[in-house]
This record gives structure tokens, sequence and C-alpha cells, in this order.
């Protein structure tokens, strides 16, 4: 069948497209009729670039701008450095940047900007970024590396809990599609100021996954992401429970229908970051007949008062006898400089109060990104063991 | 089952997320501890939004522009329009908009920048641009409506013709995870500008599919919408064939492998627009082994030359007495405003020489994605009959 079609390849001659794709962009850009124009310096521009030294170069057009600043979504080297001018209007700026993946834009005179010659996006909830990968030893572990690949769906589907339209993202592991197997799966929700999509663009986790079942370090499995925000009337508190209702009512179900899970507590996990593992926690521990593993990153109950509430309406969870017997995985991790460490002290003080079994790992950095990494990287072999 | 999952929904205290977030992504915009800060002006700017009165309203924060104007891919009543400012830094411009997709983005003193307050982009090959949807009976075709909706996966694969890591997406029907159906399969080749998330960002293929199968005017049918670009050294010619020897060695072949297809050319058939339209002459017209329908749009072999070239290098193709019976459908489309109409006009000619038979249509409108998505929605009925 290979064969087949490899020798029938047609033969045709190519065209230059760089020609064609100025002539079309320059005539879809402004409507007129196709003439033969320069390319102007900023559609030429390509930023940001990784030179044979291994140094990153970032370029923006902007030739009225009096300042351009970098700006950065956690720890960067080049983190509110200036660009500097050329005479061609373009702004320029090469730095040093160890291996990582980095969300950056630029502030050119307070406006705050995702890099215009980066397709490369990490969108929010609310605004767009920019994403900068540098690759070494650092990275590898959530690199596209030449693995067999997991699949990652786009879902559409009407919450009935919710009654509108939602989107989440499924992660099926390598080989789904023929194994005619069934796999545990994770429930991996995101952050406050993300979406459903932010654990691929920024987390990387599909090739986190692929990674380490490559190399024999965690079960094939399918990893859902929800959309984790619900509707709010503008004004209005949020409805209790939505989140949790939309994932036990619309998520969980769509998934076991149209997906070949395993089935039963044991093989259901979750897992989730800020706002998301909070949400784990509440979901979690209250439905210890659905999920038997639970990974907190970067997160809490919020406080001592998120944690008295929670204790407070569920008594009975946390003096259940066989709770210990019930969490199969109890992982937490935070950062040293995190903002989020005293509400995960608080909740980990609750736990211990009833006895409650966990590990904990305190890491260094802060709420970001390079953390939710390595911890979902950390977390992820210890599943379904 | 559904029952069951309703009644133990937890009941927990839901959390005013929305100071949260504001403290979250202060304190990761910028490393530093959080603090009670007031939130800025560009963190609470809603940008487009659409009026009770159906007016849409753009809005940028930048207090240091002289001046700021909106631009489109494609026509749109607010192209090249300025916005004016107000004290709070703020430009703004409302606008009566007609029910469509725009992709926009703002021109600030020069710099081209998507709407750094729109989480919807529009990445084409270089760059990122924003998008704008504008509810309404002219965009109802490829709006996400309550019907059964499709899945759109995202798949890296190893490219054997390349050598490189590659990525596509693909459409599987509403149903088709239980079904056990096998599916005829579209592929659907993006234009010189785009890459192979185009035909979904921009191009919504996914929802026209939904709705055209909702309403019994499409057949279930796969989607695969490769990557057409290939990677070049830069400053040499594209190598030959190298998007062909993709398609017909690994993509094909992998879809084959992973997806419920039904067998033969019958059931396969490949369209494209712009630079993927003349993909689909070059590469469907000399392999009618493995595709019977054909759908071109705004394209045609670029000029003269393009055309008498291929009829050099295919006589054999164009002259053979079967051709008409073997292609099952040949539809082409451009715009009477299009720069690429002469082309069309040349692959035409060609074809009458040769007796080929093939429909056309020649629509209002130039090069632009609303042509595509309506030339999508016209195509796709007439597939597979």
């Amino acid at each position: 069948m290979r064969t087949t079609w490899r020798r029938t390849v047609t033969r045709q001659r190519a065209v230059a497209w760089t020609g064609l794709l100025s002539l079309t962009m320059a005539a879809t850009a402004t409507s007129q009729a196709p003439a033969a124009r320069p390319r102007r310096v900023q559609d030429t521009l390509t930023s940001p670039s990784i030179g044979a030294d291994g140094r990153v170069t970032f370029q923006l057009y902007a030739p009225k701008a009096t300042e351009v600043l970098l700006r950065s979504e956690g720890p960067a080297p080049f983190a509110n450095q200036p660009l500097t001018k050329a005479d061609s209007g373009v702004w320029k700026l090469t730095a040093q940047v160890p291996a990582d993946l980095y969300i950056y834009w630029y502030d050119v005179d307070g406006v705050a900007v995702a890099d215009p010659r980066n397709n490369r996006p990490r969108v929010n909830m609310t605004t767009v970024r920019s994403l900068l990968e540098v690759p070494g030893a650092a990275s590898e572990f959530f690199a596209e590396r030449a693995v067999p690949h997991g699949e990652v769906a786009a879902v559409h589907y009407q919450s009935q809990a919710l009654g509108v339209p939602r989107r989440m993202h499924v992660y099926t592991p390598p080989g789904y599609a023929t194994s005619g197997q069934r796999y545990p799966v994770l429930y991996l929700l995101h952050g406050a100021g993300d979406n459903d999509q932010s654990w691929l663009m920024a987390g990387r986790a599909n090739f986190i996954f692929d990674n380490l079942i490559a190399a024999g370090k965690a079960k094939p499995m399918i990893v859902v992401m929800p959309a984790g925000h619900t509707p709010t009337t503008p004004g209005a508190a949020p409805a209790p429970d939505a989140f949790a209702r939309d994932l036990l009512t619309d998520v969980v179900p769509y998934v076991e229908r149209n997906y070949r899970t395993l089935p039963g507590r044991e093989r259901r996990a979750i897992a989730g970051l800020s706002m998301g593992g909070q949400q784990t926690l509440n979901i979690g521990l209250t439905n210890l007949d659905k999920f038997s593993q639970l990974g907190v990153f970067s997160s809490g109950w919020f406080g001592q008062e998120g944690a008295a509430t929670f204790a407070k309406n569920n008594a009975a969870v946390l003096s259940d006898p066989k709770v210990n017997d019930r969490i199969r995985l109890f992982w937490f991790a935070t950062g040293k400089d995190d903002f989020v460490l005293p509400s995960t002290k608080a909740a980990l003080a609750l736990l211990d109060q009833h006895k409650i079994k966990y590990s904990y790992k305190e890491t260094e950095g802060g709420h970001t990104w390079p953390n939710w990494r390595a911890y979902l990287n950390e977390f992820a072999p210890l599943l379904f063991r």
C-alpha cells in the first residue's frame, strides 16, 4: 500500500510560492488588485529567531514608537528589557535565553501586544500572548520529539448543566485509534487566567505525555481538559457548583460515551493548577466514589476561610475512617515564591488535622507554567499504578 | 448513569474568581508577590463587544499613540477607519457591521497588532490576527449551533517523505466515536498565507460540516486538513513535489490506518483554495486512481505558463479518453474581483481544449475567506453522491 502511494507521487514542477504569497497577502490585506509592489519591512521580519550561537533575537517594526519593552508571564532573562530602534523602524533585542518555553509580549509605549511576527500564540481567558520555545536539555521533556504522538481533539458539546455550548480538549494516547484497548482517564483542570487550551499551548501536556509514554514512565491514558470557567451574569456572583455540575453531568458522561475508558474510580484521576487545584480539592474529595487520585498544583482552598468553609460543609468526608484507603494518590506541589503558598499550607493543615495522608513537594519558583509543566511531568508517572 | 452523576454533584460554595484572577494575572505578569492593587484599565477592556443595538465596539488602550486604525483581511465596513482617543488612553470605534466573520487588527502608529483583548486569534503562516464573529442570517451556516458536533483532532506525525515532524487537523463527523461506520474522506487544502489551522479558525470548516450534516445536506465525512507548506532552505527553490509526497506517502496512509475510512477513489475527494487549489489540480488530476472528486476554490495553475507546463508534463492525463468518466466531480469557483481570475480562466481554457468537463461558478467578491466559506458550503453537499 505504502509502496503504491510512493511510486505514483506526481512530478509537478514547484511554483515559487514566496512571490505569490506576498502578492496574495498584499492583495487580501488591502482588497486591491495585485501589483508588483515590494514587500514591506514589517512583512519580512522573523521574530523571534534563534541564532547559530543560541541567542534569541526579538524584532518589532514600530517606526513611531518612543519605547518598546519585552514583558513575560513568569521569569525570563529578557523580561522588562528595552529593545533598541534602528533607522529602518525595526526595534531589536538579542539575548541569551536558557532552554524553556516562554510567554512574552511587547509593551509598545504602554500598549501590550502579542508579537505580530510570531504565529504561535498563547491564548488565555481574555487575551493573546506569544510563545517562544528555546530547545535544550531543560525543555526536552515537553518538546515535540520523534516519538509516537497522541492526538488532541477539540470537542464542542452542549452543556445540559449550564445550558450553553462548551468546548473541551481531549488527548488520546499514541495508538489509541487502532489498539482497541480501554484506558484510564485524567481530568486536568486549568487556572483562573486560562482556558481549555492552556494545558496544551502553555502546558504542552500532549508532548509531556507522548514523551513519558514513549519512555515507559507513564501509563497510556486519556487526558481530558475541560473549560473551568462558567458563564456569569455581569455583576452577579458565580453560580454555585456550576463547573462541578458541568464536569460531572456533561463532561465525564460525554467522555465515557465517546472514548474507550476503563470504568470505575480506580481508573479516574483529577488534577489542576491554581483555580483548577481548588476545583480538584472540592470535587475530588467529595466524589471519591468517582475519583481515586488527586493532583493539586500551586493551589489550596485559597486561605483559611476557604479551608474552614470546606471543613464545615464536608465534615463527613474529612472524618470518614476509610478516607485514606479511598484516596490512592493525593499529590501536592507549590513553589517557594508562589503567592498561593499560604493557601497550600492551610489546605495541608486541614488534612493533617484530619489525619488525611498526602505527599507534598515545595519547589523553587512561583505561580508559573515552568512549575506546572514540571509538576505534570512528575505527577503523571504516579497515576494508575 | 446520568442521573447518578447529577445527584452526587458537590455543593461547594463558589469563590469569587474575578478577584483571584486579577491577583493571579498581576502576580504572574510581573513575578511579584501579590498585592491588592487596582486593576488597570488595559486589563478590564472588552474588545470587540457587540451592543444591544447590534453595533460593534473596538477598544484599545494606547495612551501614547498618535493614530490608531483598524485593518482587515478582506472587506469590512471598519477597514482603515480611525479610532478616537479618550482621556483614559483608550481608543474606540463603534460601527454597524453586517453578520459575518472578520479578520482584523490594529495599526498603531504603523505597528500591526492583534487585538490584545481578544482571545480568538487567527493564526496564519507568519503572523497572528484577531477574529470577530457577528451573528445573523449571513453567518448562520458557519456558526456554532445547537446541533451535534464533530470532533477536530490535532495530529502530529513524523513525515517520512520530508524527514520532519508535521501537523494536520482531522475532522470526524458527529457520532464517529460510537457509530462503528466507515466514512468517505475529503482532503481540504489551505492557501499560501495559511497553515493547517486556517480552514478551522478562519474557514469554520468544522461548523460548516456540522450544520450541513445536521440538515441532511451533506453526507457525514472525515475532513483532513494537512499543512501545505513544506520546509525550504533559505534562498533555495522549494523541493519539487514535496507536499505531494507528504500527502500521498504520509498523510493519506496515516488517515487510512487510524480512521475508519471507506476505501477507494470513489470515496476520496480533494479540494483547496488558492495554493491549495493548485495542489488539488496537480495532485488530483495526476492521481485519479486515488481521487475522483476535485474542488478548486479561487485558483488555477497561476497563469498561462503554469497551465502550459502542466499540459506539457501530463499530456497522457489530459488526453485520456476516459478522463470524464474518472472525474466524478470537478468544481471550480472564483470571485469576479479576485486577482486569481485570469489564472482560473487559463485553467478552464486548458480543460476546454481537452474537452474535460467541469462546473464553474463566478461569484461576487475577491480572494477572501467569506468566499471560501461559501464555496465549501456549496461544494460539500455535492460530494460522495
